[in-house]
């Protein structure tokens, strides 16, 4: 019978062994996974089909089933991801910091990894791989938790993992599958934290708050992405469609699309007319303010829900705004501290932005899309975290660890 | 009537407004802060007073009430504190990496304030002035819930840094005070966590347990201190006894004292009858192994429940180990991760020990007593984490602030 304690227990055991193995073991691990998982490329799209027949039993959408589903071409993707991972540069063992006392102690900054993480997420199957092959990168133990809709294919991709584990002598409890989905494991899970130290949710808002309610154990938190644009009055007005129309067009369904569009009243006499027919060829609905209605040939009016929304879709909330300090104060009262823009050629004005905003990244004169782990070169990404402690925006494989202090002296005593 | 709710939305609007400090400003406000404190000593000594007489009548510990007292030279001692928190680098708007990606981007991660940090802690009032000047250098606000033993001194120090924030045109929301010592409002405050950033509590095991399992909040936890010393066979037995006596003796009752001796077995016969002297010249008591227990006059049999005890005492827990090896386990199975030292003349020895144990603080060669913000460089300490989110170890100014993306681009969109 499935314990989710004794998964955690061997997880907490295998954390470890794997804290101390070397930037060439884990190399050589993470590229035979990849290898595991092209060489058991027949049997795991056997077991993700067992998912998809389930799917479209469950009347699952065509757009969860076509993210569940593994073709040879995909995992081939998962393990290139991994080779990717592999090659990175070793996170554990780094002095960040080094420095010598008055009374001759050597004090040093060095990273360590956080212990065992867990990750709970819905259907995507190659979150399995890339989630365990960055955790082990950074040395830490996985407890993977994923949708039930993909259970056949987790333990599938789960098996090829632990096939490299074993070919490497490193306990499979380094990669913990979850592999029975009855929630009630989910809810013991929360409670181990004398096993886990770090939870991390992936999925819907509400999958997150759950997790965030009922965890004693820390969580990263990711709610939502209300991105917002603000065009300054001394903007190039061709970078700032440009900027719009990639962040609201190119991919409308992920959290660093644009949702909010702010537009310096000076400009908009002179500018709002390009700006609509833009939006408008791109089939993007338009909720505007009062001040704004007006131009639009099909907008409704923009209400405070507007403002809060992460709309996911071609659809777009404009507001005019009298001057720098408003566009600020707009932000700063509607924003998920995910990502916010601004265009404009007046550096001023880009200083005091990048300033005043305190979100996770903040843009000057570039796309919203460009925030995420892989854009802005951290190699692959575990999540974006909207919450201040402990990580902030884009997590790579560095936020996977901590520093310990270690200090060396000669005998040295205190006074 | 006083409502913590309250306290909290002022503390949050009070954080955006101090978030954008210039340096000179903190550093005037915080000086400011220290001269007010000088100035209304009288009055603080007046209300000092009152919670000492409270205290007698309670019949507090001689202990407890001394560490209430509050006389001229303990608060010259404060202000001087302030002055030189006020003196440190400033931490907030730092560059930590930055780095130009490809497509021309440039990337900088940037250091900000958390935002609201809420301190819950017991008797010493000092903990009032140390923990807002710490909160407000880094450009957090912060929601001091002291001791009800200590509302008088508390309330009266809020009062002179309120008198200087208000000089310095800020909003007194940036220190905000719980001067209603009713339970309820801790209860509510742990629930605030639309408000309020982090949670630091500081004072026995049940309050940060307690805080830590209601909170849902963030919280930095600091359970207990379990220190070892392991002396190993390539040990300068000069070195070790006077690192064994500093940790065990100097001041028993701190976190960072000594709990656990493990001794090589290759060095017992030569040098027990040494250690069992010191220790017992200076009246520690002692739980021994079974192997050790007869070199000692006094002992006790050790018992599983002695490898687990902070004893905060002139006592200590002796095991002899076989190897290297054995020692790292013990501590890996008793660790509280806060601080391990290892003595030995052997570089590899060492460098193993440094690579093998994760607590927040590895030491060689140096005594546990160093394990300490002020010690170890940092300035002023808000307190010891011994969980690994976020902080690990002696926490500084730099720990109440994270870092943002900052993304500096010329029109560049994502293909």
């Amino acid at each position: 019978m499935f314990s989710i304690k004794q998964l955690a227990k061997q997880a907490k055991q295998a954390s470890l062994e794997i804290a101390s193995l070397s930037a060439e073991q884990k190399q050589k691990t993470l590229n035979d996974m990849a290898n595991a998982l092209r060489e058991n490329q027949n049997l795991i799209i056997e077991r993700n089909k067992i998912d998809l027949c389930n799917a479209k039993e469950n009347q699952l959408s065509d757009a969860m089933i076509d993210r569940l589903r593994l073709t040879p071409e995909r995992i081939e993707d998962i393990a290139q991801a991994i080779e990717q991972i592999a090659a990175q540069d070793e996170p554990v063992g780094k002095i960040k910091h080094a420095y010598q006392l008055a009374n001759g102690l050597n004090v040093q900054k060095m990273s360590i990894p956080l212990g065992v993480i867990a990750m709970i997420y819905e259907s995507r199957p190659n979150v399995t791989a890339d989630a365990a092959a960055l955790c082990f990168k950074a040395g830490n133990a996985i407890i993977l938790k994923g949708g039930k809709e993909a259970l056949q294919s987790n333990i599938a991709i789960g098996e090829a993992l632990h096939y490299a584990l074993n070919k490497n002598g490193i306990s499979k409890g380094a990669i913990g599958i979850v592999s029975d989905p009855d929630r009630k494991h989910m809810a013991e899970l929360l409670q181990l934290n004398q096993l886990v130290d770090l939870i991390i949710p992936r999925g819907g808002e509400s999958l997150i708050r759950y997790v965030s309610e009922n965890s004693r154990i820390p969580v990263i938190q990711h709610y939502k992405g209300v991105c917002h644009l603000y065009i300054d009055k001394d903007a190039d007005i061709n970078k700032a469609i440009d900027i719009l129309l990639n962040g609201k067009v190119q991919r409308p369904g992920v959290c660093n699309a644009l949702e909010t569009l702010l537009i310096h009243q000076d400009i908009v006499e002179k500018h709002i007319k390009e700006i609509a027919e833009a939006l408008e060829k791109n089939h993007v609905s338009i909720h505007a303010c009062e001040k704004t209605l007006s131009y639009f040939n099909k907008a409704k009016l923009a209400t405070d829900a507007d403002y809060d929304a992460e709309y996911l879709a071609l659809e777009i909330t404009i507001k005019q705004v009298d001057c720098f300090e408003e566009a600020v104060e707009h932000i700063l009262k509607y924003s998920s501290d995910h990502t916010e823009v601004i265009v404009t050629e007046n550096k001023n004005t880009a200083d005091q932005f990048v300033k005043q905003i305190n979100s996770s990244v903040v843009m000057v004169n570039a796309s919203s899309r460009f925030s995420d782990g892989g854009q802005l070169g951290l190699g692959a990404e575990i999540g974006i975290s909207t919450s201040k402690l402990h990580a902030y925006g884009p997590m790579g494989v560095e936020s996977l660890t901590t520093e310990k202090f270690v200090v060396l002296g000669e005998g040295q005593v205190r006074e």
